[in-house]
């Protein structure tokens, strides 16, 4: 076979050279920093022994596709460039990209099939990936196991799975919402509602377990009916907006786990003439454009999505020269800082 | 050459079956639409001679990576998805990629490099490109012209080159700047300015042409020191709001050829204490997501990003169609609709 003899060669030529098959291999594929001496001895030997590996064997010995990949949840009916978690995600993973002379394949999952990250790379199309919007179900964890297995470099952002150790991008949702929440406890408010995302994500469990502290701290109860659960969309802020407003039940503040669910309540709010800041206080989530933008601006949590993506690409870029250098990469999960932006939307007003 | 071999194989095979070569590749390749009774007959013959191109020689023949390209301009300290225009396209495209079986490779120009759009197929990165921010300048003429005389498959988005016949999708730039300069003049303003951006984008060409013609059937004269030139950011337009207001020089209306250079122009007069709607008439472009939410909010024209994404889309699959059935496609140019959209801020008060 064509690539056995390959093998065979560079072992001759690592034997001739004084170094190992591995420094062969970085040599002639110009990966990793080496010596120059290292470099000089090294193509000597392959020059004496009249080794050229032609360019589809070493596309064999590279993989290597010039491609960073990034898997994209399904989200129905959503233009998903034009949401401010993506597009700050993909506009930091696009300038570390970009820096590392890597293109960007972005990879769209479909409701019907199931979850096989492995085929990418099986079929050489990227040679890492990320993978945006990841929730904790069975089938996702099958998909990163197989990754795991496979010694596929990959990144999480934004979702944890206990047990495992993995790569992965996080912000500090606890804190983040803890904050929020205590400002709308100091505010006087002490009936504060939460409109949270689905569980699946871990960054929804962060929030609401921040939201427990916030309330206990400040010596609230915590009530299960008051957490109701959005998804994340405009569409179902603006749907609970009712239910959390209905005669007699109004809390004085609600804390929404997303700006767009935040601005669905602000629309709701207003067709019933009830404005934040001033019937209700209102804190947010992400701190994206659009907050400071309506009427009142909206108090939010500020998330640095885009210095979470580009820092997912320098994961993966360190994980690939660990696989190419034959170290073995520690899982290594980052966790940065929010902040909150306050605004007069959280504004609370005592009811007489 | 193995390569070789496998032409006259397939020749072999195209004899026996009584069908041409080209319709032997679309049955073993599996693409296009095929008779029933053809590929047996085809499927047939390749038996009988025990004809199976290898999997490395079919990716020669095939030349398939499974992948479109967008290419996406150098746009420097601005997070490109997270701005109206480029993440609605985006979200156009990638919505037709995905129906399509396709996966998207996002290419980032940096600022050094040469414009060489063509060596992404010769790398078989990609099957066909979409190219987003294409400005007329000599080296993008050139790009161009090497994609045409290799027969990739291309499309433009927005952008028009005089002279060349390319496949392209736009929109009706100068009926919708026509339209929001005849609104201005409609509700009264006798001075109107115009903050354009550059002129090598065909599309700022375009709103040129509508304002001067709006200006023309309104009796209103077209004066050059009345035009103004940012660059489609939010900060050229605040940079301009001083020019624009200086004492005794504001005009009764300004039209800005995008969103993000009112919203520039908005925050630059609200220092000054100007309102738009209110102090001065102000009309925008895009209908983003922030032009309902400004105080006031932004009459703007709309435009159909997300169908101009998805139709460019369908153009280079029937491009690709067109190849691999030897048929001539006809260069084809697409140009959708725009919608004035009036809201609170191109008010006009005469001055007393």
């Amino acid at each position: 076979m064509e690539i056995g003899g390959l093998v065979i060669n560079r072992k001759e030529v690592a034997k001739l050279a004084g170094v190992s098959e591995a420094t062969v291999s970085r040599v002639l594929n110009n990966v990793g920093p080496i010596a120059d001496r290292t470099r000089q001895r090294v193509l000597e030997a392959a020059r004496q022994l009249n080794y050229h590996p032609s360019a589809i064997a070493q596309s064999f010995v590279k993989r290597k596709s010039g491609n960073i990949g990034v898997i994209l949840p399904y989200v129905p009916k959503v233009h998903i460039f034009s949401t401010y978690y993506f597009s700050e995600i993909l506009s930091g993973i696009g300038e570390q990209v970009k820096r590392n002379g890597y293109d960007l394949l972005l990879l769209f999952l479909t409701p019907e099939e199931e979850l096989n990250y492995a085929q990418y790379f099986q079929k050489q199309k990227i040679d890492a990936c990320i993978i945006l919007g990841a929730r904790d179900v069975p089938q996702e964890r099958k998909a990163l196991l197989e990754l795991e297995r496979g010694g596929y470099p990959f990144c999480l952002v934004n979702q944890r799975f206990e047990g495992c150790r993995y790569y992965g991008v996080d912000a500090d949702h606890v804190t983040g919402s803890y904050e929020a929440v205590r400002h709308l406890a100091e505010q006087g408010a002490k009936d504060i509602a939460f409109v949270n995302g689905p569980m699946m994500y871990s960054n929804s469990a962060d929030r609401l377990e921040g939201y427990r502290r916030a309330l206990e701290e400040a010596g609230l109860p915590y009530r299960p009916e008051r957490v109701f659960e959005g998804n994340y969309s405009r569409k179902s802020g603006y749907s609970l907006s009712a239910s959390l407003t209905l005669q007699g039940s109004r809390p004085d503040a609600v804390f929404a786990a997303n700006d767009r669910m935040a601005i669905g309540l602000l629309q709701g709010w207003k067709e019933k003439g009830l404005e934040a800041g001033r019937d209700i206080a209102l804190a947010g989530y992400d701190d994206s454009d659009a907050a400071k933008l309506t009427g009142p601006p909206l108090t939010s949590v500020d998330v640095p999505f885009f210095e979470m993506g580009g820092r997912a690409v320098e994961h993966l870029i360190r994980q690939m020269q660990a696989h190419s250098e034959s170290i073995a990469g520690e899982p290594f999960y980052e966790i940065l800082p929010t902040r909150l932006m306050v605004r007069p939307s959280s504004k609370f007003n005592p009811r007489k």
